[in-house]
């Protein structure tokens, strides 16, 4: 993961995993951080394949409290403690994720070497869980069966570029230049105004990336993810199964491109797959019919954003 | 898994999973019935790949409760119940498992369909935890860094078979048939007595395989796998970090090797191997000095008992 903001796929599962299946969980890298969504069992040992740094974690993101999302993180976090961890982590879930690692930690006798800040998302409106110079992280609230968040990743916007003549005209200070960097015009010392637009280069679109899992159709969220590069949305059944997807309140891959469509997002990945698709061929050309630009997940994948 | 008493390696990992090692797990098949031996993360992806039916399941015995060999279990009885089972299983381990369960169940909102069974072993004396006409299963109390029991698999005495000829010449009793399967002599209507040894065959032999993890060098486990036709025993490291063993409480392959040697068994399988041994040569090497019928644990591996 060499990229400056991409998604490495470890599980493209939805509940019940399968012998090349693994339980949800996604890492997404930023400007050499990482980001774990969701944790599924066996994350810790899809890091391991993909050759992909644990220590690089600082902050897990776990969408909601069904096991398939997070009975990797107690395994995980117990790698990272015998690996000599030291640095704290955070993890953004709900506030039940206290009792489970509770149960845990009380269970096995032992206390890591680092903190582990367990921090309460809201279950109903969206708010920013994280930022710093580079991206902010936010929830998307989804309609589940319990309480489920998705998330946004967006950059955030970048510095624009001057240009070198302009550099060489009128010899900016460092002041300036920030300013400049900044949107700002030049005012000269004769108080006359270069605008913004002459000294700089566009700067290039800031990307996001929105992760959406787990949710029946549920248009709520397009505000959130309008015109994304990249969305992952669920996608656990094909349209004959679209009575089961309601009753589970799941999505089917026609639903997830519906939903894509008309967010006028740039590309479409599904997941989440049942069990019973051994094949995911009909996921995708449903998806597809109504959505090209779809693709699937699958285990290792990586996609730039 | 079609044999009457054999075992199949799901995880051969010590803490640290590797790409290609689980953590431990063991599936042991007596006479069509499954018995799960530790459940480390990613047992029920593995059960998966080798194709062993979960629902086949009803017993699960859990040596200690270090992270690496339970955290598997609330994925799998997951699993169990979204495939539909309803029947009763029973899980044998220390009471703090109660602690990482009631979390669980608690955290997910959800109950099973079935009933789960803890049944609390003792951390010091060797008990039977179950039998029934084919097996018996007990405990071995080992030696680790926190409560820790091996476990012994034997089968019960089998039943004679009567010769042919015999069956013809004395035409027993539906009665005096099992009397004599069982060992005992046949008593003629006229009060004569036909002896055991001049009816039936010797019966083949029982087997026992007895599973030894996570223990440091401990010579007290002796009489109860003498004899036994294949040891499991952990091997931690190789004889160069004896002083690791030592301090973590884990066995060296040459430990291991010893152990099987003085408890005069069959054959010595060896597991639970150290992150930092990519290729586990060393490990078979080192023992196969002190005892040459020792074999490595690879996942996948089907043993006959």
């Amino acid at each position: 993961m060499s990229k400056d903001f991409s998604v490495t796929v470890l599980g493209s599962s939805s509940a019940i995993p399968t012998k090349d299946r693994f339980p949800t969980s996604q890492l997404v890298c930023c400007y050499g951080r990482y980001y774990l969504l969701d944790c599924g069992e066996g994350t810790q040992i899809q890091l391991r394949k993909y050759k992909l740094s644990f220590q690089r974690i600082d902050r897990i993101f776990i969408s909601h409290l069904h096991a398939d999302h997070f009975l990797g993180l107690p395994g995980l976090l117990s790698t990272m403690d015998l690996l000599g961890r030291t640095k704290e982590i955070h993890i953004h879930t709900f506030d039940e994720l206290n009792l489970f690692m509770d149960g845990f930690m009380k269970s096995t006798f032992t206390e890591f070497s680092f903190r582990v800040h367990i921090h309460v998302m809201s279950k109903k409106k969206s708010t920013v869980l994280f930022e710093n110079k580079h991206i902010e992280i936010s929830t998307i609230p989804l309609k589940h069966s319990i309480p489920c968040n998705g998330f946004l990743i967006k950059e955030k916007r970048k510095l624009f570029n001057l240009k070198k003549t302009a550099l060489k005209k009128y010899e900016p200070s460092i002041e300036q230049i920030h300013h400049i960097k900044s949107g700002g015009d030049l005012v000269l010392s004769d108080g006359s105004v270069v605008p913004n637009a002459e000294l700089t280069m566009i700067p290039p679109a800031t990307k996001a990336y929105a992760f959406v899992t787990d949710t029946c159709y549920y248009e709520s969220i397009i505000p959130f993810i309008e015109g994304v590069d990249l969305l992952y949305h669920e996608a656990t059944f094909a349209e004959n199964l679209k009575e089961r997807a309601k009753s589970t309140m799941h999505s089917t891959a026609k639903q997830a491109a519906e939903i894509a469509l008309k967010a006028n997002v740039k590309k479409l990945m599904i997941g989440h797959y049942s069990v019973r698709y051994e094949n995911t061929d009909i996921l995708l050309k449903e998806a597809q019919l109504v959505f090209p630009d779809t693709f699937c997940s699958t285990e290792g994948l990586e996609v730039e954003i």
